[in-house]
């Protein structure tokens, strides 16, 4: 090869910019940037990466913040914080911790003013980390097996769900009121809806009673007769006092990787940031496109953002990404051209692996070891194939998580 | 809607060009158009779209052509042809008639001039309906089992069997010499590869007597003193005598596709010509694809030519293209949007669809009769279900095969 770099150069590059772009600090960094507020500002952080999201908040604003509560998982919290009060919590069930933080948080807005702000910071897991029931948590438990039971999809539970909680489903944000809430959301679930992350505490509620009733008929559902009182007590349709920054999100995770291939030369094209489809058949697509293309006689960089899914069907080492970037091996033979995918929060299923890499010689390579794709991909064993050709990526963990790119990048030949 | 098409409508349009441009008669007269040819030209056209293809070049050069012979399947042959002589013969098993057909060809090209010209029409089928071999067939047969049962690839096949032939892996080419080979291949292999297309009557070969040595070897193969002496007779590995036009391939169905795509008003992607996945993971694929564009505000067409795989887990009814349809449903729910897929012969597994569509509203069709995309693909029942809601695509037979063409249309919302 006659190129500064080598396509494994390259997308290492592009990994490491994505994964810089998409870090809890860069995200609330990004969000507050050139941001003014005008009266007294309250911090209230909830989700996995709440305590990451604090801190950044606090170097970027200082002392402008007065007091601040952060609710996060268990071993979340690495250190005290400006003079915030830090949880740590239950996740995925809460537990009187998470009650406890809350509650701390809910004390901290009361009493704001329409000049101050709620500087509310959100990631994935806060619908377990920020929460306090409006009927005792045992009955909450006993209705939520019910309803998982009764084979009531996720839109459905939630619409019951968000109506006993008093910070679920826009709640929290109406209780903020006359305050202004300045909502920084993480995302980690595709396509971003605000409702659904977290429960959307700063978000209005698009359900209705009526719905919530419903699904009680629907599904036969038993409930008492003070949960029952709730569902008939509606959810903030309409809340003038927010706004909110989607930060982190997979599209952000994208469009970091894509300036990076930019910059190496390459034109980009973004496919999907919505990608979902299983892991190994994203694979072939993408290398099915790179050798349609591979007489253009373009630098070309396919980008595809979201998150696979893997059946398994063997008892081998491996995960999405890394089966993504296998099963492309086959398509991308003898081709100036590689396919890589890798996992935001730095680990690929249950592997110290952020995903798998493959390019124009990885066939040739797997076949000299004797390992053939097919059966790997039928053991689920990618891992192993994987390190035996220098095809695995490595990051360590990176505490945040807005899901995986995809990227598939071509060189003229 | 206020436009002046439906979806739908654009669909029916896209997909009745791109099926007319890869006609057989369609592909011979465009390969033929603006040409001329120097001194006497003989037809021979071999494979299932032979009798068309060779009725087309009948139609565009009349008595140009001093004689021909047409090897079809049975029942192909639909009439006479000027003075040609049409035979039919066995598929996919060669039989008596093949190998008196070829021997007729075969006949037809001796002694032909320099200035002369062979227009060789060749397409899918080929290699049955086009043989001379070189053993006595019952020995031919018998080695093919032996191979199969071997475990050898069908590259390590062909490498064997072309060696046993009179005509295949470029023999026929020259034994055409010194006249030219005007070859014009109706191609139905993803990746149009000469070699593989009817084992390469007319195509220089790759593969080498020490190579099919060490297949015998490799796999302990017990062979005719006649055979293996045929084994250490090389192939052509260049022939210039022959010049080659690919036609009715899958890119041309992309690019028929994509040109009217782009008469309606929308931007054309080509993302592959080489699609090989799962046909439901396609699906999901294009639908994140149209997802993640749908506020883009353009007018855009997705195009992915090729031919995907169903995996069969049920007994219901259908086929790919259906299953690539119907699996995109969800991921359009909602959307001003439509995916399509058809195959180019018109019929779509062991259906009399020729393959399926779905657009935003197909989702919300099916729930209202009872039918879930989820259910509906774990027993491959795609037919019955896209019927239901109008999803099916009906050409009847179209006499050629190409493959697939699907396409995912985006309008501004």
């Amino acid at each position: 090869m006659t190129e500064a770099t080598t396509l494994r150069q390259d997308a290492d590059e592009i990994i490491a910019a994505a994964l810089r772009a998409v870090q809890p600090d860069a995200a609330v960094r990004r969000a507050l940037e050139n941001r003014t507020f005008p009266g007294r500002i309250v911090l209230v952080a909830a989700g996995k990466a709440a305590w990451r999201m604090a801190g950044a908040a606090a170097d970027t604003l200082g002392s402008r913040i007065e007091a601040g509560v952060v609710v996060t998982k268990y071993g979340h919290v690495m250190g005290k914080i400006a003079n915030f009060s830090c949880f740590e919590a239950g996740h995925p069930v809460p537990d009187e911790n998470s009650f406890r933080g809350t509650q701390a948080a809910l004390e901290l807005i009361a009493g704001l003013g329409e000049r101050d702000t709620v500087l509310f910071l959100l990631s994935g897991g806060g619908s377990a980390l920020f929460e306090k029931p409006l009927i005792p948590s045992e009955q909450l438990q006993a209705l939520t097996q019910q309803l998982l039971a009764s084979g009531a999809d996720i839109v459905e539970i939630n619409t019951i769900r968000k109506r006993l909680s008093a910070v679920k489903g826009g709640r929290f944000a109406q209780l903020c009121a006359p305050a202004r809430v300045f909502s920084v959301v993480l995302s980690d679930i595709l396509g971003d809806p605000l409702d659904m992350i977290a429960s959307g505490p700063a978000c209005a509620d698009k359900s209705s009673c009526e719905q919530a009733l419903a699904i009680v008929k629907k599904y036969g559902l038993r409930l008492s007769a003070g949960a029952m009182a709730l569902l008939g007590q509606e959810t903030p349709k309409i809340l003038e006092n927010v706004e909110t920054r989607i930060t982190g999100s997979v599209r952000e995770l994208c469009d970091a990787a894509g300036g990076t291939c930019r910059r190496l030369g390459y034109e980009t094209v973004l496919l999907t940031d919505r990608l979902s489809c299983q892991a190994r058949e994203a694979g072939s697509f993408l290398a099915a496109i790179l050798r349609t293309h591979a007489a253009d006689g373009r630098r070309l960089a396919y980008l595809a953002g979201g998150e696979t899914v893997v059946r398994l069907s063997g008892k081998g080492r491996g995960g999405r990404n890394q089966e993504l970037a296998l099963a492309a091996a086959e398509g991308l033979e003898g081709l100036n051209a590689a396919i890589f995918s890798v996992g935001s929060d730095g680990s690929d299923g249950p592997t110290d692996a952020a995903g798998g890499y493959a390019d124009g010689r990885t066939l040739a390579s797997l076949r000299a070891k004797g390992l053939s794709v097919y059966d790997v991909l039928a053991d689920n064993d990618a891992y192993p194939a994987l390190l035996a050709v220098g095809g695995l990526i490595f990051t360590g963990p990176t505490g945040t998580n807005v899901n995986d790119v995809a990227v598939g990048l071509l060189r003229a030949e």
